[in-house]
């Protein structure tokens, strides 16, 4: 089972995951504890999974990805951090647990994420058993998809339009880049560390591109008909802030829809692989057909 | 001169400087348009010089530092930024300008300040003309220096003892990490990309650990007796926030004494370079003798 595959992985990358922040000082532990506390509040590392997957995938050996899967789990973390920040979000809770600023204040909080930003590219770059160049165009596209036309300019256009209604341009403009970026990140790095063929790069990118969808379109229909109890995160709260979804654009029914065709072509990109792509495949039902 | 030179440097490095930031799409532009103004806003470039310099006096050749001189130049400004906010150190004003906050809204300014980090490392990963082993290193040494036991280190600690006494071993701890470590960091990065042996590291290192302390002290000396007229910035904010400082901890008179011998420290760190260091060793006299 799937499902089973990636709570092991989680299980394991945690464990790694812990040991990788350590402050020469203790002054300044404070901002340390800060980054290890969000590091390890949870999450499924879908990330660092997809990075791991698709360079066994395009012929990747052994365990060289791991410092590029602390890296993207340690940018999509600050991203959570930050987003979180009164003058962003305000939430004050993540993951059932109180969200970074509210257990070590705004300013660690800030400077925790700043920390886990700077030190992916440092754990990144210590990377061993895969040519430089292949490191080096890792580490080009993490910063390409992570910045300004990536993920932080689908942050920028969501707050924008926090308050204002978005058209279904906008809204694919927004997931394509909040969300879908970072996964594609972790789709390509895989593929760019096993040193991956043209066409193996490509599919890795479609794929990427109609799981991001397929993902959001999910939690907004989660969003619109699941329990509290049964997602652990309020439910409504889109409605509830006025704010557009696919779901108030399209209509439950469409959206479903659209999600069954999304996951049908991300699996469908996987053709090039084989039967080697079954686990990817599975994950793309696994994200996808949710409980709704 | 050596102060012509650095004026003439950072002109033609400005224009460089502002062609790098560029959004792919206009609905975010508010967040790359907040990068380009906190970026221009003004600055010594001393951090960008000094990667040039030092890759020139080891032998290095060509243009081929001009990404990381950029990629520092994002890092010491996104801490600028993110520095200013609210939460942290509230400024309004930055080199005579409303600071980025204040211009762009407090969520843009914290964008904007992730924006120019993680485009630091996409810069510099795009080096040409030097071996990919050396970009690894330099970018290795970039996150090192930025990182949780360097700048954000030190930024930590400050903000520790913003409201109690510290004492000179706190202080030197601060100093070194807070502005010292992105100094220090330049100049090995220059010698990194030059594929220097390990004595010139060595020197640059101890040359950048010198004169970031006599900068420090210089820095406290003028805040305690310079005018704001000439400074172009408030005098005695440390007086009036009770701040410690190296002046309040060892007097004036030693201060003084103090930068001059480090300001000799600096200069004889480069006798292994012979008379090809002439640039930085005047450098190093422009820099802590200042007019107090």
């Amino acid at each position: 089972m799937i499902s089973e595959k990636i709570k092991n992985y989680a299980a394991r990358f945690e464990e790694y995951l812990s040991g990788l922040i350590r402050e020469e000082n203790e002054e300044y532990s404070v901002v340390a504890e800060a980054c290890r506390y969000s590091l390890l509040i949870g999450g499924k590392r879908l990330r660092p999974f997809l990075i791991r997957e698709f360079y066994t995938l395009c012929g990747g050996q052994g365990d060289h990805t791991k410092n590029f899967e602390a890296a993207i789990e340690f940018i999509h973390t600050y991203s959570l951090i930050h987003d979180d920040l009164p003058c962003m979000d305000n939430d004050d809770m993540r993951r059932g647990k109180p969200s970074c600023h509210i257990k070590f204040g705004e300013a660690n909080a800030l400077l925790a994420g700043d920390a886990l930003l700077t030190e992916a590219f440092g754990v990144a770059s210590k990377t061993e058993g895969v040519p430089p160049e292949n490191v080096i165009k890792a580490i080009s596209v993490l910063s390409e998809f992570a910045g300004i036309n990536g993920m932080i300019g689908g942050q920028t256009t969501d707050l924008l339009f926090e308050e204002k209604a978005a058209d279904e341009a906008i809204l694919s403009l927004i997931c394509r880049l909040k969300t879908g970026a970072l996964i594609k990140a972790a789709c390509v790095i895989g593929c760019l560390l096993a040193g991956a063929e043209p066409e193996q790069i490509s599919a890795a990118e479609e794929y990427a591109e109609a799981v991001g969808i397929a993902f959001q379109m999910v939690d907004d229909i989660l969003d619109e008909t699941g329990s509290a109890e049964k997602l652990g995160k309020p439910v409504h709260s889109d409605k509830e802030n006025d704010k557009s979804t696919f779901v108030s654009l399209l209509g439950i029914e469409e959206c479903k829809r659209r999600v069954v065709a999304l996951t049908e072509e991300a699996k469908a990109s996987l053709t090039v692989f084989g039967d080697k792509a079954k686990d990817l495949s599975d994950l793309a039902d696994h994200l996808c057909i949710r409980d709704y």
